[in-house]
């Protein structure tokens, strides 16, 4: 089996503020729409690959604001979820997706056997290890660690507008999500919308947060109000403010 | 951090059949009593590692029948649960215990956050990474994965004695343990005893399997029926029996 990334290509885990002294451990797993070299273009247009179903838009930016805002950790993944989507097991057909939405993506069509262990062991397994060794150093120290995932989500999803704004999801620990969500006056905020655990959403933290005993979240924005910058810089300032709260 | 194997000494994760064809992936965490020679004997005595408390007394025999009439990977640790216990997070007492029942471990008190750092990563860490590329390879090539790890409990706990005799422990999959319950007449056979769930016991399950939506199950043996060799060999034959029924 050839490796997927070249010498030159980023490890898939990028982490800013490893060090950070916040309680809160973020991950952004859908950053990213960067395809290694290998893979070309996936045989998806350039367009194509600035839409959803190649990352989370505008989740980034507000991954890197909050980090700031709270002096968290954020690990980053740094290729496109079309690669290898971190938020399923290398079981799931969604892991290497074939169709995304109404997409297809032609590179992703007849994976060999060694082509799907590539991906997984090039992009999914070292991102999982850069979270994990974050978290066994912290538990090696005492210090707290409270995991929360940032994702977006489309405003239109097979034709149909969705109303919420702010999504918090949890399988069986709704400590935080019960915790922040008095907190966002204005804001059409849901439980498990627009995607729930029966979805397969809470893979990363079932994987990283709860077989640890660790409280954690995935918060997902509604993308069409963090595609702009200055969206994201709102959007981080409000999830900080009720976040630290939240810990108080 | 100073690593805690040295180079002569075994990688924590052993794996015997890597390649087997059963469905079953086996898995052996407390398979062995051994102590990395840079911990010496960890205070306490021969007669003390022998018992109970350092590893599951007749588990690898069992483990490794298993493996052979199955024709099954099975994954064993190498090293004790004293020094690392293999079924509970780092950030859990119970990892690597100053107090295990009734006797103290001299050499696990007051461990410092790079003692225990070094722990994790020398012995938890390598040895779920191993688990999880075992099961990678197999996803990647479609192959079915039902992870099973054996165990096995003391007769008599903090001086009471114990009926049960073989535990199938499950958290929210009990697909494996209905399959097998009615398939050992004249056994005492129980769901979830002597530990279930709310003893944390269901770590490394919930790490490895649930989170890939693979079935799975804990078997727990009673060890005075296990502690030589011919017991090792009739239960590894008896088990072996109800788990390929379960999967015709």
């Amino acid at each position: 089996m050839k490796p997927l990334l070249g010498a030159n290509e980023s490890h898939p885990a990028h982490i800013v503020n490893a060090h950070g002294s916040s309680p809160f451990v973020l991950i952004c797993e859908h950053a990213s729409n960067a395809v290694p070299e290998k893979l070309g273009d996936l045989g998806l247009s350039n367009e194509d690959r600035q839409r959803h179903i190649a990352w989370d838009i505008g989740a980034a930016g507000v991954s890197l604001g909050l980090s700031q805002l709270l002096d968290a950790p954020l690990i980053m993944q740094c290729y496109s979820r079309l690669v290898y989507d971190c938020n399923r097991p290398p079981e799931s057909e969604g892991a290497m997706p074939v169709v995304s939405e109404v997409f297809t993506i032609p590179g992703n069509a007849q994976l060999s056997a060694d082509d799907r262990l590539a991906r997984t062991s090039g992009v999914y397994r070292p991102f999982m290890d850069a979270i994990q060794k974050l978290l066994d150093r912290r538990a090696a120290h005492g210090q707290r660690a409270i995991p929360v995932s940032i994702h977006s989500f489309t405003r239109v999803y097979r034709g149909q507008e969705r109303e919420v704004e702010l999504g918090l999801l949890f399988d069986r620990d709704d400590w935080l999500a019960q915790k922040l969500v008095g907190n966002f006056p204005g804001v059409n905020t849901q439980f498990n919308e627009p995607y729930g655990p029966q979805d397969g959403v809470m893979h990363l933290m079932n994987l990283i947060a709860a077989p640890r005993g660790l409280k954690h979240l995935m918060i997902e924005v509604r993308n069409d109000l963090i595609t702009e910058e200055a969206g994201q810089k709102a959007w981080a300032e409000r999830l900080a403010q009720a976040l630290r709260k939240a810990v108080h």
